[in-house]
């Protein structure tokens, strides 16, 4: 059974900080959680301070050590700590903690980098004050499936390092460029000076979204659950999209509109 | 200020357990919390049994009384009891309670009379041992959305009276017909039997979705979040469909999938 490197009191105290969105924002890192969401942080191009696994449960990770992590710990040198599981339970959001950790270092994408970088035919998606972890989460998760050029979340967005949101996207916020904390007006400018059109979606008297066009360069934005879309993204939108109702549900989930409008954007982008 | 009847112990410990499964299982009975789930409870053909407000917040009611609950508590007859805010909060489910509950008794559709009524140009849709609440409440949602005719539940889904699942439905439990406690291996056959045909959902190797086109009759499995459709039921069905992957992403969530196949057989029936 292998064993790691005990963690220091004052390196864990530093990391335990990171359950704390505050601290998030300040030290540009957060902590990832599970095989399936370390591995994918892994694999991906954001950096990895270092891995931290629950002492009753690092044979596993000695274990794990033959494929991936002991190629990362050993070629890039990803400090592997260990603690105890009273220590784990702490720095864990989840009821049944899987025993691995990773503390990440936020990647930042510059708004200008990112704006630049998309092709001719491009589709972006934003998150107009979207405030449900799981719904950001999964939508980041779809976007990823269909090859959506980025994601752009709104200063009132809920925080994308959230636990909850790292574990809805399945490993996709390390997939597509994400921007955090952008300001709506700004980003439709922006858009505008590039040749994007804005694209929000309604629950109703939108263009239908079986005979919608998308243009060359489209930005979809998903409201928020309860109020929609906001004031001057309405003001400034060119079209705006209705999913067909058929029923009596009032509305549709934010990620499930998310999810048809793409599908019907790629339809469409395929048979032209 | 209007008050209401004080609720006596006995009935309020009987209430208190129906906020446990088993007790909800017994009782065929279940709790319904906030203004627009108890609002959607009074319009369905849902029975309502009575109505629990907290004492601290019944001057609310008292006004909402002039719309639906008036008419419903004295046309109808539902009686309409108070609690401290104690007691409610141990009845309520939520961390900022609305302050209303109603005891709903479950409606039991039987599965023959559901077959039966079914019209020849039909869509179902069966939930193969979902197991996420959120999940389930948002399928049961879109499934409303789009007008279809019923869902079914397998008897290792979660349970359709869990408080979070409710939530997740905004109401449209009330909407439509749905079947719980299903057996796989019955529905197949009934269904086949009546001129259906089932369809999977598979992440890769089925007809693309774009090019698919859906029987006249069709039952739509969607499996479980980890394990897909289980293996009596991808040993009997008739077509398997998936959404083409552009992205990274490894799958498409459970309810994700369900709009982008239910809004593509709408547009499909639409446009014949």
């Amino acid at each position: 059974m292998k064993s790691f490197e005990k963690i220091s009191q004052s390196r864990l105290k530093s990391y335990l900080k990171l359950t704390q969105k505050k601290y998030r924002q300040n030290e540009r890192k957060f902590l990832v959680e599970g095989v399936h969401l370390v591995d994918e942080a892994l694999k991906s191009e954001w950096e990895v301070e270092c891995l931290i696994v629950n002492e009753e449960e690092s044979g596993r990770f000695g274990e794990w050590e033959n494929g991936r992590v002991k190629e990362m710990v050993k070629e890039e040198g990803i400090p592997m700590y260990e603690c105890s599981k009273k220590e784990f339970t702490e720095l864990s959001d989840t009821v049944t903690p899987q025993g691995i950790v990773a503390v990440v270092k936020i990647k930042e994408y510059t708004s200008q980098d990112f704006w630049k970088k998309l092709p001719k035919h491009a589709i972006i998606v934003v998150l107009d004050d979207v405030a449900d972890p799981g719904n950001v989460g999964t939508i980041i998760r779809t976007c990823d499936w269909f090859g959506v050029d980025g994601v752009l979340l709104s200063k009132n967005s809920v925080e994308l390092y959230n636990p909850k949101v790292l574990r809805s996207t399945m490993g996709s916020i390390f997939h597509l460029p994400i921007i955090t904390e952008i300001d709506l007006g700004d980003m439709i400018q922006g858009g505008r000076d590039l040749g994007f059109e804005v694209i929000t979606t309604v629950p109703e008297d939108g263009e239908p979204l079986d005979k919608f066009s998308f243009p060359e360069r489209s930005i979809i934005i998903i409201g928020n659950e309860a109020h929609g879309v906001s004031q001057i993204v309405r003001k400034h939108a060119h079209k705006s999209v209705t999913i067909t109702k058929y029923g009596k549900a009032e509305s549709l989930n934010a990620a499930i509109s998310c999810g048809i409008i793409l599908n019907a954007w790629r339809d469409k982008k395929m048979s032209n």
